[in-house]
């Protein structure tokens, strides 16, 4: 047995790497495509980010088991320009077809400066910023967009017409130092809301609204119907529908894919093909002024060396909360999972008769 | 006399343009270089965007009897491929700079698809919003997105490191119809803390700290030393920073302007070159999925067409409320400045000996 301390388990990333890669090829999936899922599964996992991680695994397993994923599709390029392409996703896994775009907009920004790749019929391809940072080792500034499901208000709306449509942004510093945002435009995430209601606490006023337009704390009442506030709250909100309106522009409108009120939230009960839409850019530095890293680090170094108002608590950059988390996942030998997470993965190896999920033996 | 009330007085927007212009070429600006800029600031207060217009023209008019801006140069291209440029903006009118860059960019989208130009040595070159709308007509979309001086605090730090560096994204619907968020990534702009104080009003608690690190009410504690709250506030304030952080790396890392802390709050004893940097992009949605335009309109038409809260005050996307300000303008017959915004303008008039800014004689 693993190590067990108040209902949580570790589990050591390369254990749930392969647990996720032998579901998957168990299943039918390709090797290369069940790697590519298991790796972006479990680093947000190792971030920190449960809400992207094993937590969407057995949604993604039911999608292919009815046919609306299609594990061994590959994406098809429908048109394409020196620095621009429109992809088919062909409903392959979103991983898939997010390695796929974001490699070829780093193809055209090296060949022409800057690369552009916008994606229809994807599915959800978990945590953006794993996608923006496939650009830093090629010399260039990645961004990666996806549209999803209407969770968001419009400021004064009661309806939630829009998706918390997440943006990625990674730029090379010295060595494999970097500035990466990953961020959804309200401000929380539905996962976050779903935190709380199984914690059984309060939301902080300014997460959700309820049905009647008004702010709700009660983590039970928003989780039912998810009502997101956008970022910049009741006094800037239009700047959090304004970013989220952009994502869309890039991703659902610019793809052809399914957008705004009209895209998929993502159930359990989903019957039809998600057809999330993706958009992946790259940037070639080398085409700009020189010293673009030390110019880089310098920002980043200023930053977190900023007198902190709280000296137990200094100042950081976006990016170095999910860099400290993989630290403490390192440390601790492994990414501790709830019970409840460890249940369903049992459930999984079960069903598809797969090596159930390896907790660690040794500490 | 023109139409005066409440100590507002009405000026035509021709007459607007039209003293800026004489100003400007007063102090031997070419007549294109003139144009440009008066087309963008009179622009910004015809859209109640007070703080970018008229506003800042005693600024400028400074800067270049001082020399630190060069009213007569034209920006450089220092390197080019086939998607990018970066720019020398040679310390030019911040105009010059912006429609010189967003027009290359536009040229390389049309060539290729995506075009993307980055200026260094540039100065203020008024609303964002402007420059990407020029990509409009061309059936592309434009980003355009500036630095600027540090007055946002990043998130539990004491220090003003960050600018509340803005971002603009314009995207064509149908006919003259589109989507344009224009928007700091502070949860404020100084401009609005600078209005506040004028009318003696305290602030609302969240848009600025003091240098204790604690939210500032005081709107004449606040303006003395700038210290912006980021978009996202005290619970989702990394957003805002990353965001911020994100626009320079756009243009001050990649153009090799100055940046971050180093980069120059404008004050009227400027001594030294701004060198503010942008960055300027264009997509050509002619390269992705049919229909763009109508993708577009059906997004925006559901959501201006949400049930509201409040049945007074109809849902609205980003970019109408400068829509419908530019109509109260237009009804009006004239953009409405302050007094003290007339007197500043008398003062131009009497030291460059050119007419005065004529008010309007009808209604």
């Amino acid at each position: 047995m693993g190590e067990r301390e108040k209902g949580v388990t570790s589990i050591t990333v390369e254990n749930a790497k392969l647990f996720v890669f032998d579901a998957l090829t168990a299943l039918g999936t390709p090797d290369v495509n069940a790697t590519l899922t298991a790796d972006v599964l479990i680093e947000a996992d190792r971030r920190g980010h449960f809400s992207h991680g094993m937590n969407i695994f057995h949604k993604i397993i039911m999608d292919i088991e009815r046919g609306i994923c299609d594990a061994t599709a590959s994406p098809e390029i429908l048109s394409e320009s020196l620095s621009t392409a429109w992809i088919d996703g062909k409903n392959a896994l979103g991983p898939v077809v997010a390695d796929f775009c974001m490699n070829l907009a780093i193809k055209k920004a090296k060949e022409c400066g800057f690369g552009v790749v916008s994606a229809k019929s994807s599915t959800n391809a978990s945590i953006m910023g794993y996608w923006s940072e496939y650009a830093l080792k090629h010399e260039c500034i990645g961004m990666a967009f996806t549209n999803s499901g209407p969770t968001m208000v419009p400021t004064g709306a009661r309806d939630a017409v829009l998706g918390s449509n997440p943006l990625a942004f990674a730029a090379p510093s010295h060595g494999s130092d970097n500035f990466s945002l990953d961020m959804a435009t309200s401000v929380v995430s539905g996962g976050k809301i779903e935190i709380y209601r199984r914690k059984r606490e309060p939301l902080v006023k300014g997460w959700a609204f309820n049905e009647q337009g008004i702010l709700e704390t009660d983590s039970e009442i928003a989780v039912k119907k998810l009502l997101l506030v956008p970022l910049g709250g009741l006094e800037a909100g239009y700047k959090g529908v304004g970013l989220s309106c952009m994502v869309e522009t890039l991703c659902g409108i610019l793809s052809g894919s399914r957008f705004g009120p009209f895209a998929d939230i993502w159930s359990e009960n989903r019957t039809e093909p998600a057809d999330v839409g993706h958009c992946f850019m790259a940037i070639n530095i080398e085409n700009f002024a020189p010293y673009f890293r030390d110019r880089l680090h310098d920002l980043l170094s200023t930053h977190r060396h900023c007198e902190p108002v709280d000296f137990a608590k200094p100042v950081m950059i976006p990016g170095d909360p999910a860099r400290l988390y993989r630290k403490k996942v390192a440390k601790q030998k492994g990414i501790r999972y709830s019970q409840q997470q460890i249940n369903t993965c049992q459930m999984i190896a079960n069903r598809l008769r797969i090596k159930p999920l390896q907790c660690k033996t040794s500490n």
